[in-house]
């Protein structure tokens, strides 16, 4: 099984330990992005995985690709040109004090990005499965038009298209971004998405209020269904993260099938290393769940493991393996040193 | 409104993350003291701070008056010379084992210090608040001279004078502490204490044993009252801390109005990141709440929320602002990322 | 009172902080091993110890020995010869992700030692107590025939001999464990083991499943007694360890005397910064309670708030003092700093 | 006396010591541009310096501020707003390797200001001096015309103004850079030069192979002459090195007068710690030198040794004292350990 | 054009900057070994390269599958198996105090690897050179053995067969080199080595004393000559260190061809940042110039220039492009910033 | 053979690299002091080594004396009490940049020592050689008062005294250091000085200028001879270091007996990587090469070669062997990598 994954990956800037921002004078530099990050995971679980994108002719570009490769991820599909790599810059919250993301991305190869940096028919052979999420698009219009050429392509070529909701309110509005999301899901198969993001895009809302911890299972599974009807998916996934705190979170998750069949992952306490990234892992772990087990409930259970583990790992990317994830979801979740 | 405050800063010598000092053989660099811990909070709350002390004319000094600077600090008024910058070790503490601090502060320049180094009716030229702490008389004869000299010329000068009791023992006996700091009550409007320093310096004790994580904001309300009553002051304010473990503290404070109205903040579970500078954040936090907002419940509120902050942030100064504190005071402790 | 050990002493590469193996470009490098742990501790309480073991003459061994000369073990009986000081890569982990060790022992100095390295009558002169673990004898056929050598000249030279299961299934099986350290309890008075290793070495198991994070006290009670019955001990002390994540851990023991006294120690929630070394501070501390203390349950507390400290420290050595240690076992864990 | 300098300043991120930049996983985090520098510098000898720029609203950008306000840099006339702060990655060259600088500075806040961003009536009141680079008139047309703006309001307002040629081939052409620098020509009173700058943006070139380590002093005396005939300046000089490898270069100035007297500077032979800013350093060096000596021999020579140390310096930065310049000025560059 | 090296690549430790073994308590952790430094050179040079060897399956083995992944090395072939990845210690010299290496390389997974490991005939296919050391058949009798059989396989493939001779007395004894290696030479074309390895191996010495810094660039053309006359070579190439201290070396080589043409290269003084793997990359700048040029003498001199520029860069691999190596070979070698 | 050194060790700051103190955030703690370093020098030559001093009882000098023991110096007869131990910061020079020492030693437990801390002929006894320098008696009048009677009780117990000048300004006048000096002299066989410390303490000097690079050995010998003859010594022994810059200096040493032989070492370029501790290395290579080798020229080349390797040695502690020293002494500075 392939898959192939469309967006942008960036330089990540992250001062050590809970630094802030106006205190750091040592930045440490990984890279990540939604759908590089979901690539990087389906390649630690032994899938072929490909991340396609555009990033520029310099050192700290090729620092991207040399780190997505290393981890096994096929990057020959990369376009290499334009202006500048993406960069964010992430102040790890604790306690109280959340997390801070800067943004500096704009004029990015990839969004400035045109059509013909992609032959999506040639990317697409051979391959399974197509995942992009909701910040390719919104990177730019360009962006947003390739993105729709690339999920036509897939769907085209038979794919499997899976889409992470992911709103970003930084990069566009909730009305273009809702103008946009609508036209790519004509070829989107398995929606995922957090508790806001169906709320933000579509206007589809569930009771409660994340800030407080709350978690309503029950109200999801009806954003789930909404989505499911109005879109003709196969699938609706939605996490479900009750940020107690920056340092303490609840995790689960629920996914739910075109036949309103419900599948109900075990929640979590998780004492938080790296929140970022979280969504994306489990998006991965669905991909693997769905296309490895022959039951919706161990996929959801997978793919909620495996996010959880992201989340106690540095980094944008989930770097664990398929049986570390499976001991989790079995129900392993002691601790205990592996000798 | 312009804040100044008079003590000592010294250089924080710590080993990264929770290393022992015996296991240390490089220890980050920081600077940090009660009274320039309040100046650089207010100075990150946009408040035009001044921080007065003397210091020795080295470059580790110097380092001091930058990171002052830095911070939006007014520095100007430092007085250059004598022998030495004082110094403190601090071991970060975890679970049951306890933060240690060794001070290495003896015959530093201020402590050395003798009252014609200070111009204090040039000092307080323009100014409207006048803070210190308990320690800053505690250093020596002379300190204890000079902050006698100061509290007299800010009141004098119509300045409101705010004091955090702070007791320290290893720099003073009970008996001494009583003695001067009664003096200097002559001259104080607001008292700031922590659950113990009322009791340490004045005898004013709260029933329930700190060292149990038990926190009575009743008898703490009475420990205010009677501060109070017995120095005419305008308010009292407590913070109370309820140690759980090195790790996990319990955060809160009462605020007491020469009225006997009573301010109760609400409590935060605090996952410490550095608890050291809690209280000056919480000093500063009630300076800026009662110069800023109408109601004294919305001022502790702001102290006590911006003090729980301070513990999420490695070093002496608490370096948050304003909205970020008023965020939390606000209710969304959910630590979620803020992109 | 002296006290001697015998075992290995590994190089300890560990990456900073959360980071896993794959994302490690540096590697802190301490030393430990199970039996030097215990000497380590030992000689922080201020006990004459001394460690024994076979390294090579190089600069990464020597490296081991200067750490434990450093911390005050006396370490003229280590013979110096063989190729390769043994190596453990530990990786830590973090809420549902357990640390994980990679071991590189293997024709280690000690494990090809052969009798002769060893001239266990003149290392025994003056000594009052001989302890190993269960690690010793399964380096290597040579190693345990040693320790048995160890064991019966420690016993012939009137020392009390203590031995800590630790049973380790990479280094040797079940049965060749249950029948090497069968013979060795002929000459041991006091038995350390954790809630596994009697069942793993001995088949005595206790109800309950350690990945959950129960833990029975009564049933461990029974095993120890099963033990002291089974070899003729003096003592049997079982650590109880409950894995609620890698992160939080509760902890405690249980003492049970030859006459069926049980001895049952608080048991403390600990917020781990590094639970390596964890059974040997308990064994250290026991050893020191029951020589130092006339009370068996002192002895067992003493023990017991030794390693809830080693777990907030990092490294496989318990840095901490008998002060420290008692201020705990007397009841303040609340963690606040001490000036 | 006060001087102003006008600019950009970057977020300087660079790999510790000699590691390039597909190595790196951690980047040193400092803050650097010409002007900056040129500020810095002025302010560590004690002369009131303030910095113009325009900067975005967020904590990177901040970070800049405070970097400036450290070193004493009056940060008062900084407007903010924009999208991004500037970025370089510089990879420190060693022996036959040369440093490497990616550039990442396109749409910068400052390259996208506009005129109605600075008041430069006010920002000069008080002033004596203004200074800028060619790098600023580079950034953008917008940019150009600030400059320009600049440079005509500090002369009417009587201000000595010097400029540093320092042409950029990746931000104009040679053909652009002549046509705005001559403009900008009229109203400088100083150039400062390095030993390519001339040729590249007036066509004004001194033969020998920079590439080569030749460095001709007759032939740059020629050039600066050449600078002030055709622009009517008072001063011009132009600094002299010699590379012979990244890590050893020598290292000299030339100063001519209006009256063509020629005032050459001591060469040293500098080991090389970090480079960059050692032009700016000199810029800086010869204002305060031309202010505070009555004779530009002595000028030169403070210039070209304060330059000197700045190479022994890591950042952009020059942190170094009048004192520290004039010593090695004198002759005492035997780097005997001051105590 | 396809390149295979058949060898073992080691876990590098070492201590930041210049700190001794004796003071580290971090290592540095890289990945290295003759003909995987050759592997990643040719990568670096946009060559189709494949390194062939055994390794365990753990994630310390892994780490070094992905650093040769990320560099683009084609890892397919490296059979994983075995107890251990080898080690090596490595302490950075300076001035007169030597570099210092300590071996833990026994029992690796390559030297204990066995014939039905490899199946060289599906290894070779497609590919063009085969690169080994004197190091690979050192490691054990078994490596010897398989390094035979590859090199007749590739000889038999119809590949270009090249050999460093490397000799390294830890390993093996010269007697025991010399019959292995004249074997060896049956298959080979082209070989590589230092001013030492002729000598130690087959007893081909030059005249001059290394340890003194003198080169004799006459005695090493006849050690060439007698080496190409006896195997009946192609080319022999001999690199000459002149070691004037631990930090400055001079660097140049020779190269002769059978035709007895003798191509010298240009001499480099380098200001040594890492000189582990400057033979091998001088072999990797062999191979590329050889087969890239149509001129010897330019063959040699991009090897020599490819080599000074790697003794510039940290860790054994060259991380440097053929533009880089160009440059510097065509004479730029003031270390001037590239911009 | 055992030698005693009695002085003052401080904790050593030092910012990392070539850092300067303003902009350092953090400092690398490692321990030294002259009398310190002799001894550590000595114990790494396997000679029975102990060091004398009085510490305070926390554990930043509990470190100090953990650094001593691991280094097997004997740490037996230091005091514990009194305030703090002495500070010394070091900012590392480069090139023309000097490196920078500032002292907060004042107030050390050392200097406040009383002459009953020590018991001299307890601490004598079964040593052979005594060792001190001027700064010991510079600390204090007291520390003077203790030296004069250490060296009184070393004559009068039959054991050889040497003592290295070490003129330090900042601790008393050249009146004050001649007066007390000349009263210990009475007791020293054997001085050791700088090229400045006979001029500064006996106003002794030498032709030449020190800063200008110019070493003299004539000069030197007949500053030795005049030491040797005003004071009735043994031997005298003066280094001579030509500081080319703060990374080059010229080092070689001469060594004049009572009966006016001369024996003048090797001059080595030494590529400084600190400097701190040369003189001191020197003294115990001195004494190690007079009490082990025959020749007095072999023992000045020995004394020569060891402190040459100390200033390629990070830290105030020669790390070196006496393998390692002679390998040097006998020719090989090539710094060829030693596998």
């Amino acid at each position: 099984m392939k898959v192939v994954t469309f967006g942008e990956i960036m330089l990540r800037l992250a001062p050590e330990g809970y630094y802030r921002f106006l205190q750091a004078d040592k930045y440490g530099a990984t890279y990540g992005g939604g759908e590089a990050n979901v690539a990087v995971s389906l390649a630690n679980f032994g899938v072929d995985a490909a991340f396609v994108t555009k990033l520029p002719d310099n050192d700290i570009a090729e620092g991207a690709v040399r780190a997505l490769r290393a981890a096994n991820v096929d990057t020959s599909c990369i376009t290499r040109g334009g202006e500048r790599i993406g960069i964010y810059f992430l102040e790890k919250g604790a306690s109280q004090r959340p997390s801070k993301v800067i943004y500096d991305r704009a004029h990015s190869a990839v969004a400035e990005a045109v059509s013909s940096d992609f032959d999506w028919e040639k990317i697409f052979k051979g391959a399974d499965w197509f995942h992009f999420t909701g910040i390719t698009p919104a990177l730019s219009d360009n962006a947003a038009e390739i993105t729709l050429q690339a999920a036509a392509a897939a769907k085209k070529a038979g794919l499997k298209v899976s889409c992470d909701l992911n709103y970003r309110k930084k990069l566009w509005s909730r009305e273009k971004a809702r103008k946009i999301m609508t036209e790519l899901m004509k070829y989107v198969d398995i929606v995922i998405a957090n508790e806001e993001d169906a709320a933000d895009v579509f206007g589809i809302a569930a009771p409660g209020d994340v800030t407080k911890g709350e978690v309503s299972r029950k109200g999801y599974v009806a954003v789930a269904e909404e989505l499911i009807s109005r879109f003709g998916l196969e699938y609706a996934a939605i996490t479900l993260r009750g940020s107690i705190s920056a340092s303490d979170n609840r995790w689960s998750a629920v996914l739910v099938s075109k036949g309103s069949e419900v599948f109900s992952a075990k929640e979590y306490a998780v004492h938080i290393v790296d929140r970022v990234g979280g969504g994306d892992s489990f998006g991965a772990g669905l991909i693997y769940g769905l296309t490895h087990f022959d039951d919706p409930q161990k996929a959801v259970e997978f793919a909620t493991a495996a996010s959880c583990l992201k989340q106690t790992v540095e980094g944008d990317f989930n770097m664990v393996t398929v049986e570390e994830v499976i001991r989790l979801a079995q129900g392993d979740g002691s601790g205990r040193i592996s000798r």
